[in-house]
């Protein structure tokens, strides 16, 4: 009774699902996953609600945090990241969206090549990358920062508000906002992460810098973003926020045998 | 002279050893490892004893602890996590017990999408898994709440003492208690978790808590538990107790070069 | 150029390097890698040396250490473990020595299948691992525990001064030396640890316990070995020993990320 | 849309992208990658610059920290170890150079058998791998240390001003330094290791042991490299080991669930 082997294959450690047959012209990719301030993440789910877009892909993984939520439902969610379509007049616009990250390095790199593939099959054109930049207090006026994998990326998304002069500003970018610019460069596909200052502390809520961020894109997508909108989102938000932080509290103690009393169910 | 090759394959970081022929209808798994207050491990270990289940498979793996018990026999005994089976008159019982969980998160998804695979090859209907919900003291009066991964088993197991709002009251449910709800949606596996509430404390055995999930699942599956039973099994679980403890004084140094001069035998 | 690919195959994490044709028949391996109180250690490197025993495989490990020690010669050498052998009159008797034991839970795994798989080849007919059990201060009179795979093996070797009432005494028995006993029962071969009370102190050298083994074993093999030496060869001991303190170090912080600059060279 | 099967196997780990088509004859590889006091990497790097050798081979590597770096054109760059070419009267020399070393002991074998590949292909008949030795304070007149796999590469290499008599000075050599020598050795490839008495705090920059190691690798290889330049180096070293310090600090936290606030972009 060989179950073992036939279920385990290293093929199946990523699953995908999709919920519907894809069309699509000059795809662009915009990631907003969980990460410093949350920046990145505020501005993608406002970008999904704001434009009404339609969800396509799940991905569920072996290298995702191995427990389920319970949503408003009263029924289990396994930990997901999914891909949101939105038809433009000219283009189509992949949102990528969830409440984790992949959890190691080497499963960042699967999953960003992954998304890669993706792309490719849909006709990818372009992906943008949202981000934060930590810093020791709110800032006042937050600025958004630009680095990309080529320079006529970053010419074409230039802005007034968007400050091209980086190098110096950051350290290395980490996780899929960074290593997904760096390895789209293999295949070829131009990239920009666009990163707005915001405060590193854990409990922040980056929504004013996402702000800066979704103008700056609505701007040059021609989303037409409702940007009054982002303040009703903020309960939204810190539900999932509360999510995040939990995940966070899985990690800190992450193997099932580094288990502290107080902290799990099961 | 190829022998690491032909021996390590991946396959076999799963060994399932299948002690007898397997005849099984409308199969319902019941899960019960160890985890918060030892609730589901103490429920499942006493239906083994009472209903007079019989083990059908072990299952070792690469991915528990490397290390092996000496019985009562004074013989040596490698971490296994076993299936026992109950004929009922119109379904099967598949009761699954054991001293540990996996390792780590990936062996932690690996090992639930093995065991679905085992349930469907073998009729399965419905998993349940089992577990506490840790709180800050003995619970007086600990109630069972329950999550599922459809609505219509949790309609299914409705019960004036079974609390269904659970969104709110529990964070993320780690490890084979809530991921193997969570993944059986996946294979169209109805799967309820019933959680009782227990003390989060290490050395809490929660017998009380496991009383009154068993109180349900006998109502609900007709199973005519003794419950009276319970008390003269506390030795038994105190025994096992003592193993789980073992083991996890080995997930703390974990690998073997952390080992401490005091906590191991080799 | 798919350089990386053909190198780096899952077989290629193990090697085995043959020094020569192995004859065997009724053969037994004797286990004596570093541990708690080196008991097992010492008594195996006294045995090669004792027996004037023949080196015929070297065993070098993608999973053992990543660095080279620097011997008397003035010239590297990888982490590796080796099996000796030696002919007695109606049996064959393999010694496995080493500096290192695998560094994970897995590689610890298929570590042990491997010898399993070399040992089956070679007309394997028993395993005696040997241990320590360590204990709070110097024994006096260190005795020496078994336990076993089968009844029978524990029968064979009984003997006034082997206490087979080991139920209780010791916790779970880590690493090769316990794991070997227990998956040798899965491949029907008999197995024994030899367990010596030792002090658990890490700079501990657990000569005088090694010898209460060795006595042991030298009678029930019919070794005739010359436990008068063993005093001579402290000093060689204590070299072997400094090589396993630096190797436990090297465990200390691990991954080349968490190196301390104080502590190594490269 | 079996996306993720075909993305990500085992073959992928490693990225090799030649650049040029490589032509050479009696090959020597020259390691310098990040280490103690940085020895190894300020050499490398200065015998790049000054030989003015070609860019050949880049790596990239799902086992390298997942995060990119911005360079001087503002524009992201992964983590990588890139080989450059020199050819010199009657061999070619291969200088293996990057920001960082693989991540753990499994990527750091793999790593070694790769490169060993790569300099097999290449005609390589020799390797010489660069580093340090730490010490308490910043030694006065540094002295350079040998070791290596083979007593005649020892022999060949042999200087007044190169000591031999290492065994005992060093404890394990390790992470690529050490392991590539001892690699090596299975290939039949002569190897050896200089390294360098340093200061082991982890701001020093070993500029003047470096400048020992390569007057001795400028005589023994004839390469006339101008060793005065050395000095107008410590500005571009500065910058190089200011990346490495981030790179550090990301392995301190290692995994994304592990980052804290103020330490990351992304």
């Amino acid at each position: 009774m060989a179950i073992g082997g036939a279920n385990i294959s290293k093929n199946m450690t990523w699953q995908l699902k999709k919920l519907k047959k894809i069309q699509a012209k000059n795809s662009i990719l915009v990631e907003g996953l969980p990460g410093m301030g949350n920046v990145g993440k505020i501005a993608v789910d406002f970008m999904i609600e704001n434009l009404n877009a339609e969800k396509v892909l799940e991905i569920t993984s072996h290298h995702f945090p191995h427990c389920v939520f319970v949503n408003e439902d009263n029924l289990v969610e396994l930990p997901k990241i999914e891909i949101y379509q939105k038809n433009l007049k000219d283009k189509t616009l992949f949102l990528l969206a969830g409440d984790i990250q992949p959890l190691d390095e080497i499963s960042c790199y699967e999953f960003c090549e992954m998304l890669l593939g993706f792309l490719i099959e849909h006709k990818g054109k372009e992906i943008i990358t949202l981000g934060g930049i930590g810093q020791q207090k709110i800032p006042d006026n937050p600025k958004v920062f630009c680095t990309g994998n080529t320079k006529s990326i970053i010419k074409q998304y230039a802005a007034k508000e968007l400050h091209t002069n980086i190098h110096g500003v950051v350290g290395p970018i980490i996780g899929v906002t960074g290593l997904l610019v760096g390895l789209a460069e293999q295949k070829n596909i131009p990239a920009i992460a666009l990163l707005a200052e915001t405060y590193s502390h854990p409990a922040h809520l980056g929504i004013k810098e996402a702000r800066e961020i979704l103008k700056l894109l609505s701007k040059k997508l021609k989303l037409d973003l409702d940007l009054n909108q982002l303040n009703f989102e903020i309960e939204e938000i810190e539900k999932s926020k509360k999510k995040i932080d939990e995940i966070k509290k899985i990690g800190a103690f992450g193997k099932i045998k580094r288990r502290e009393p107080t902290d799990y169910i099961g």
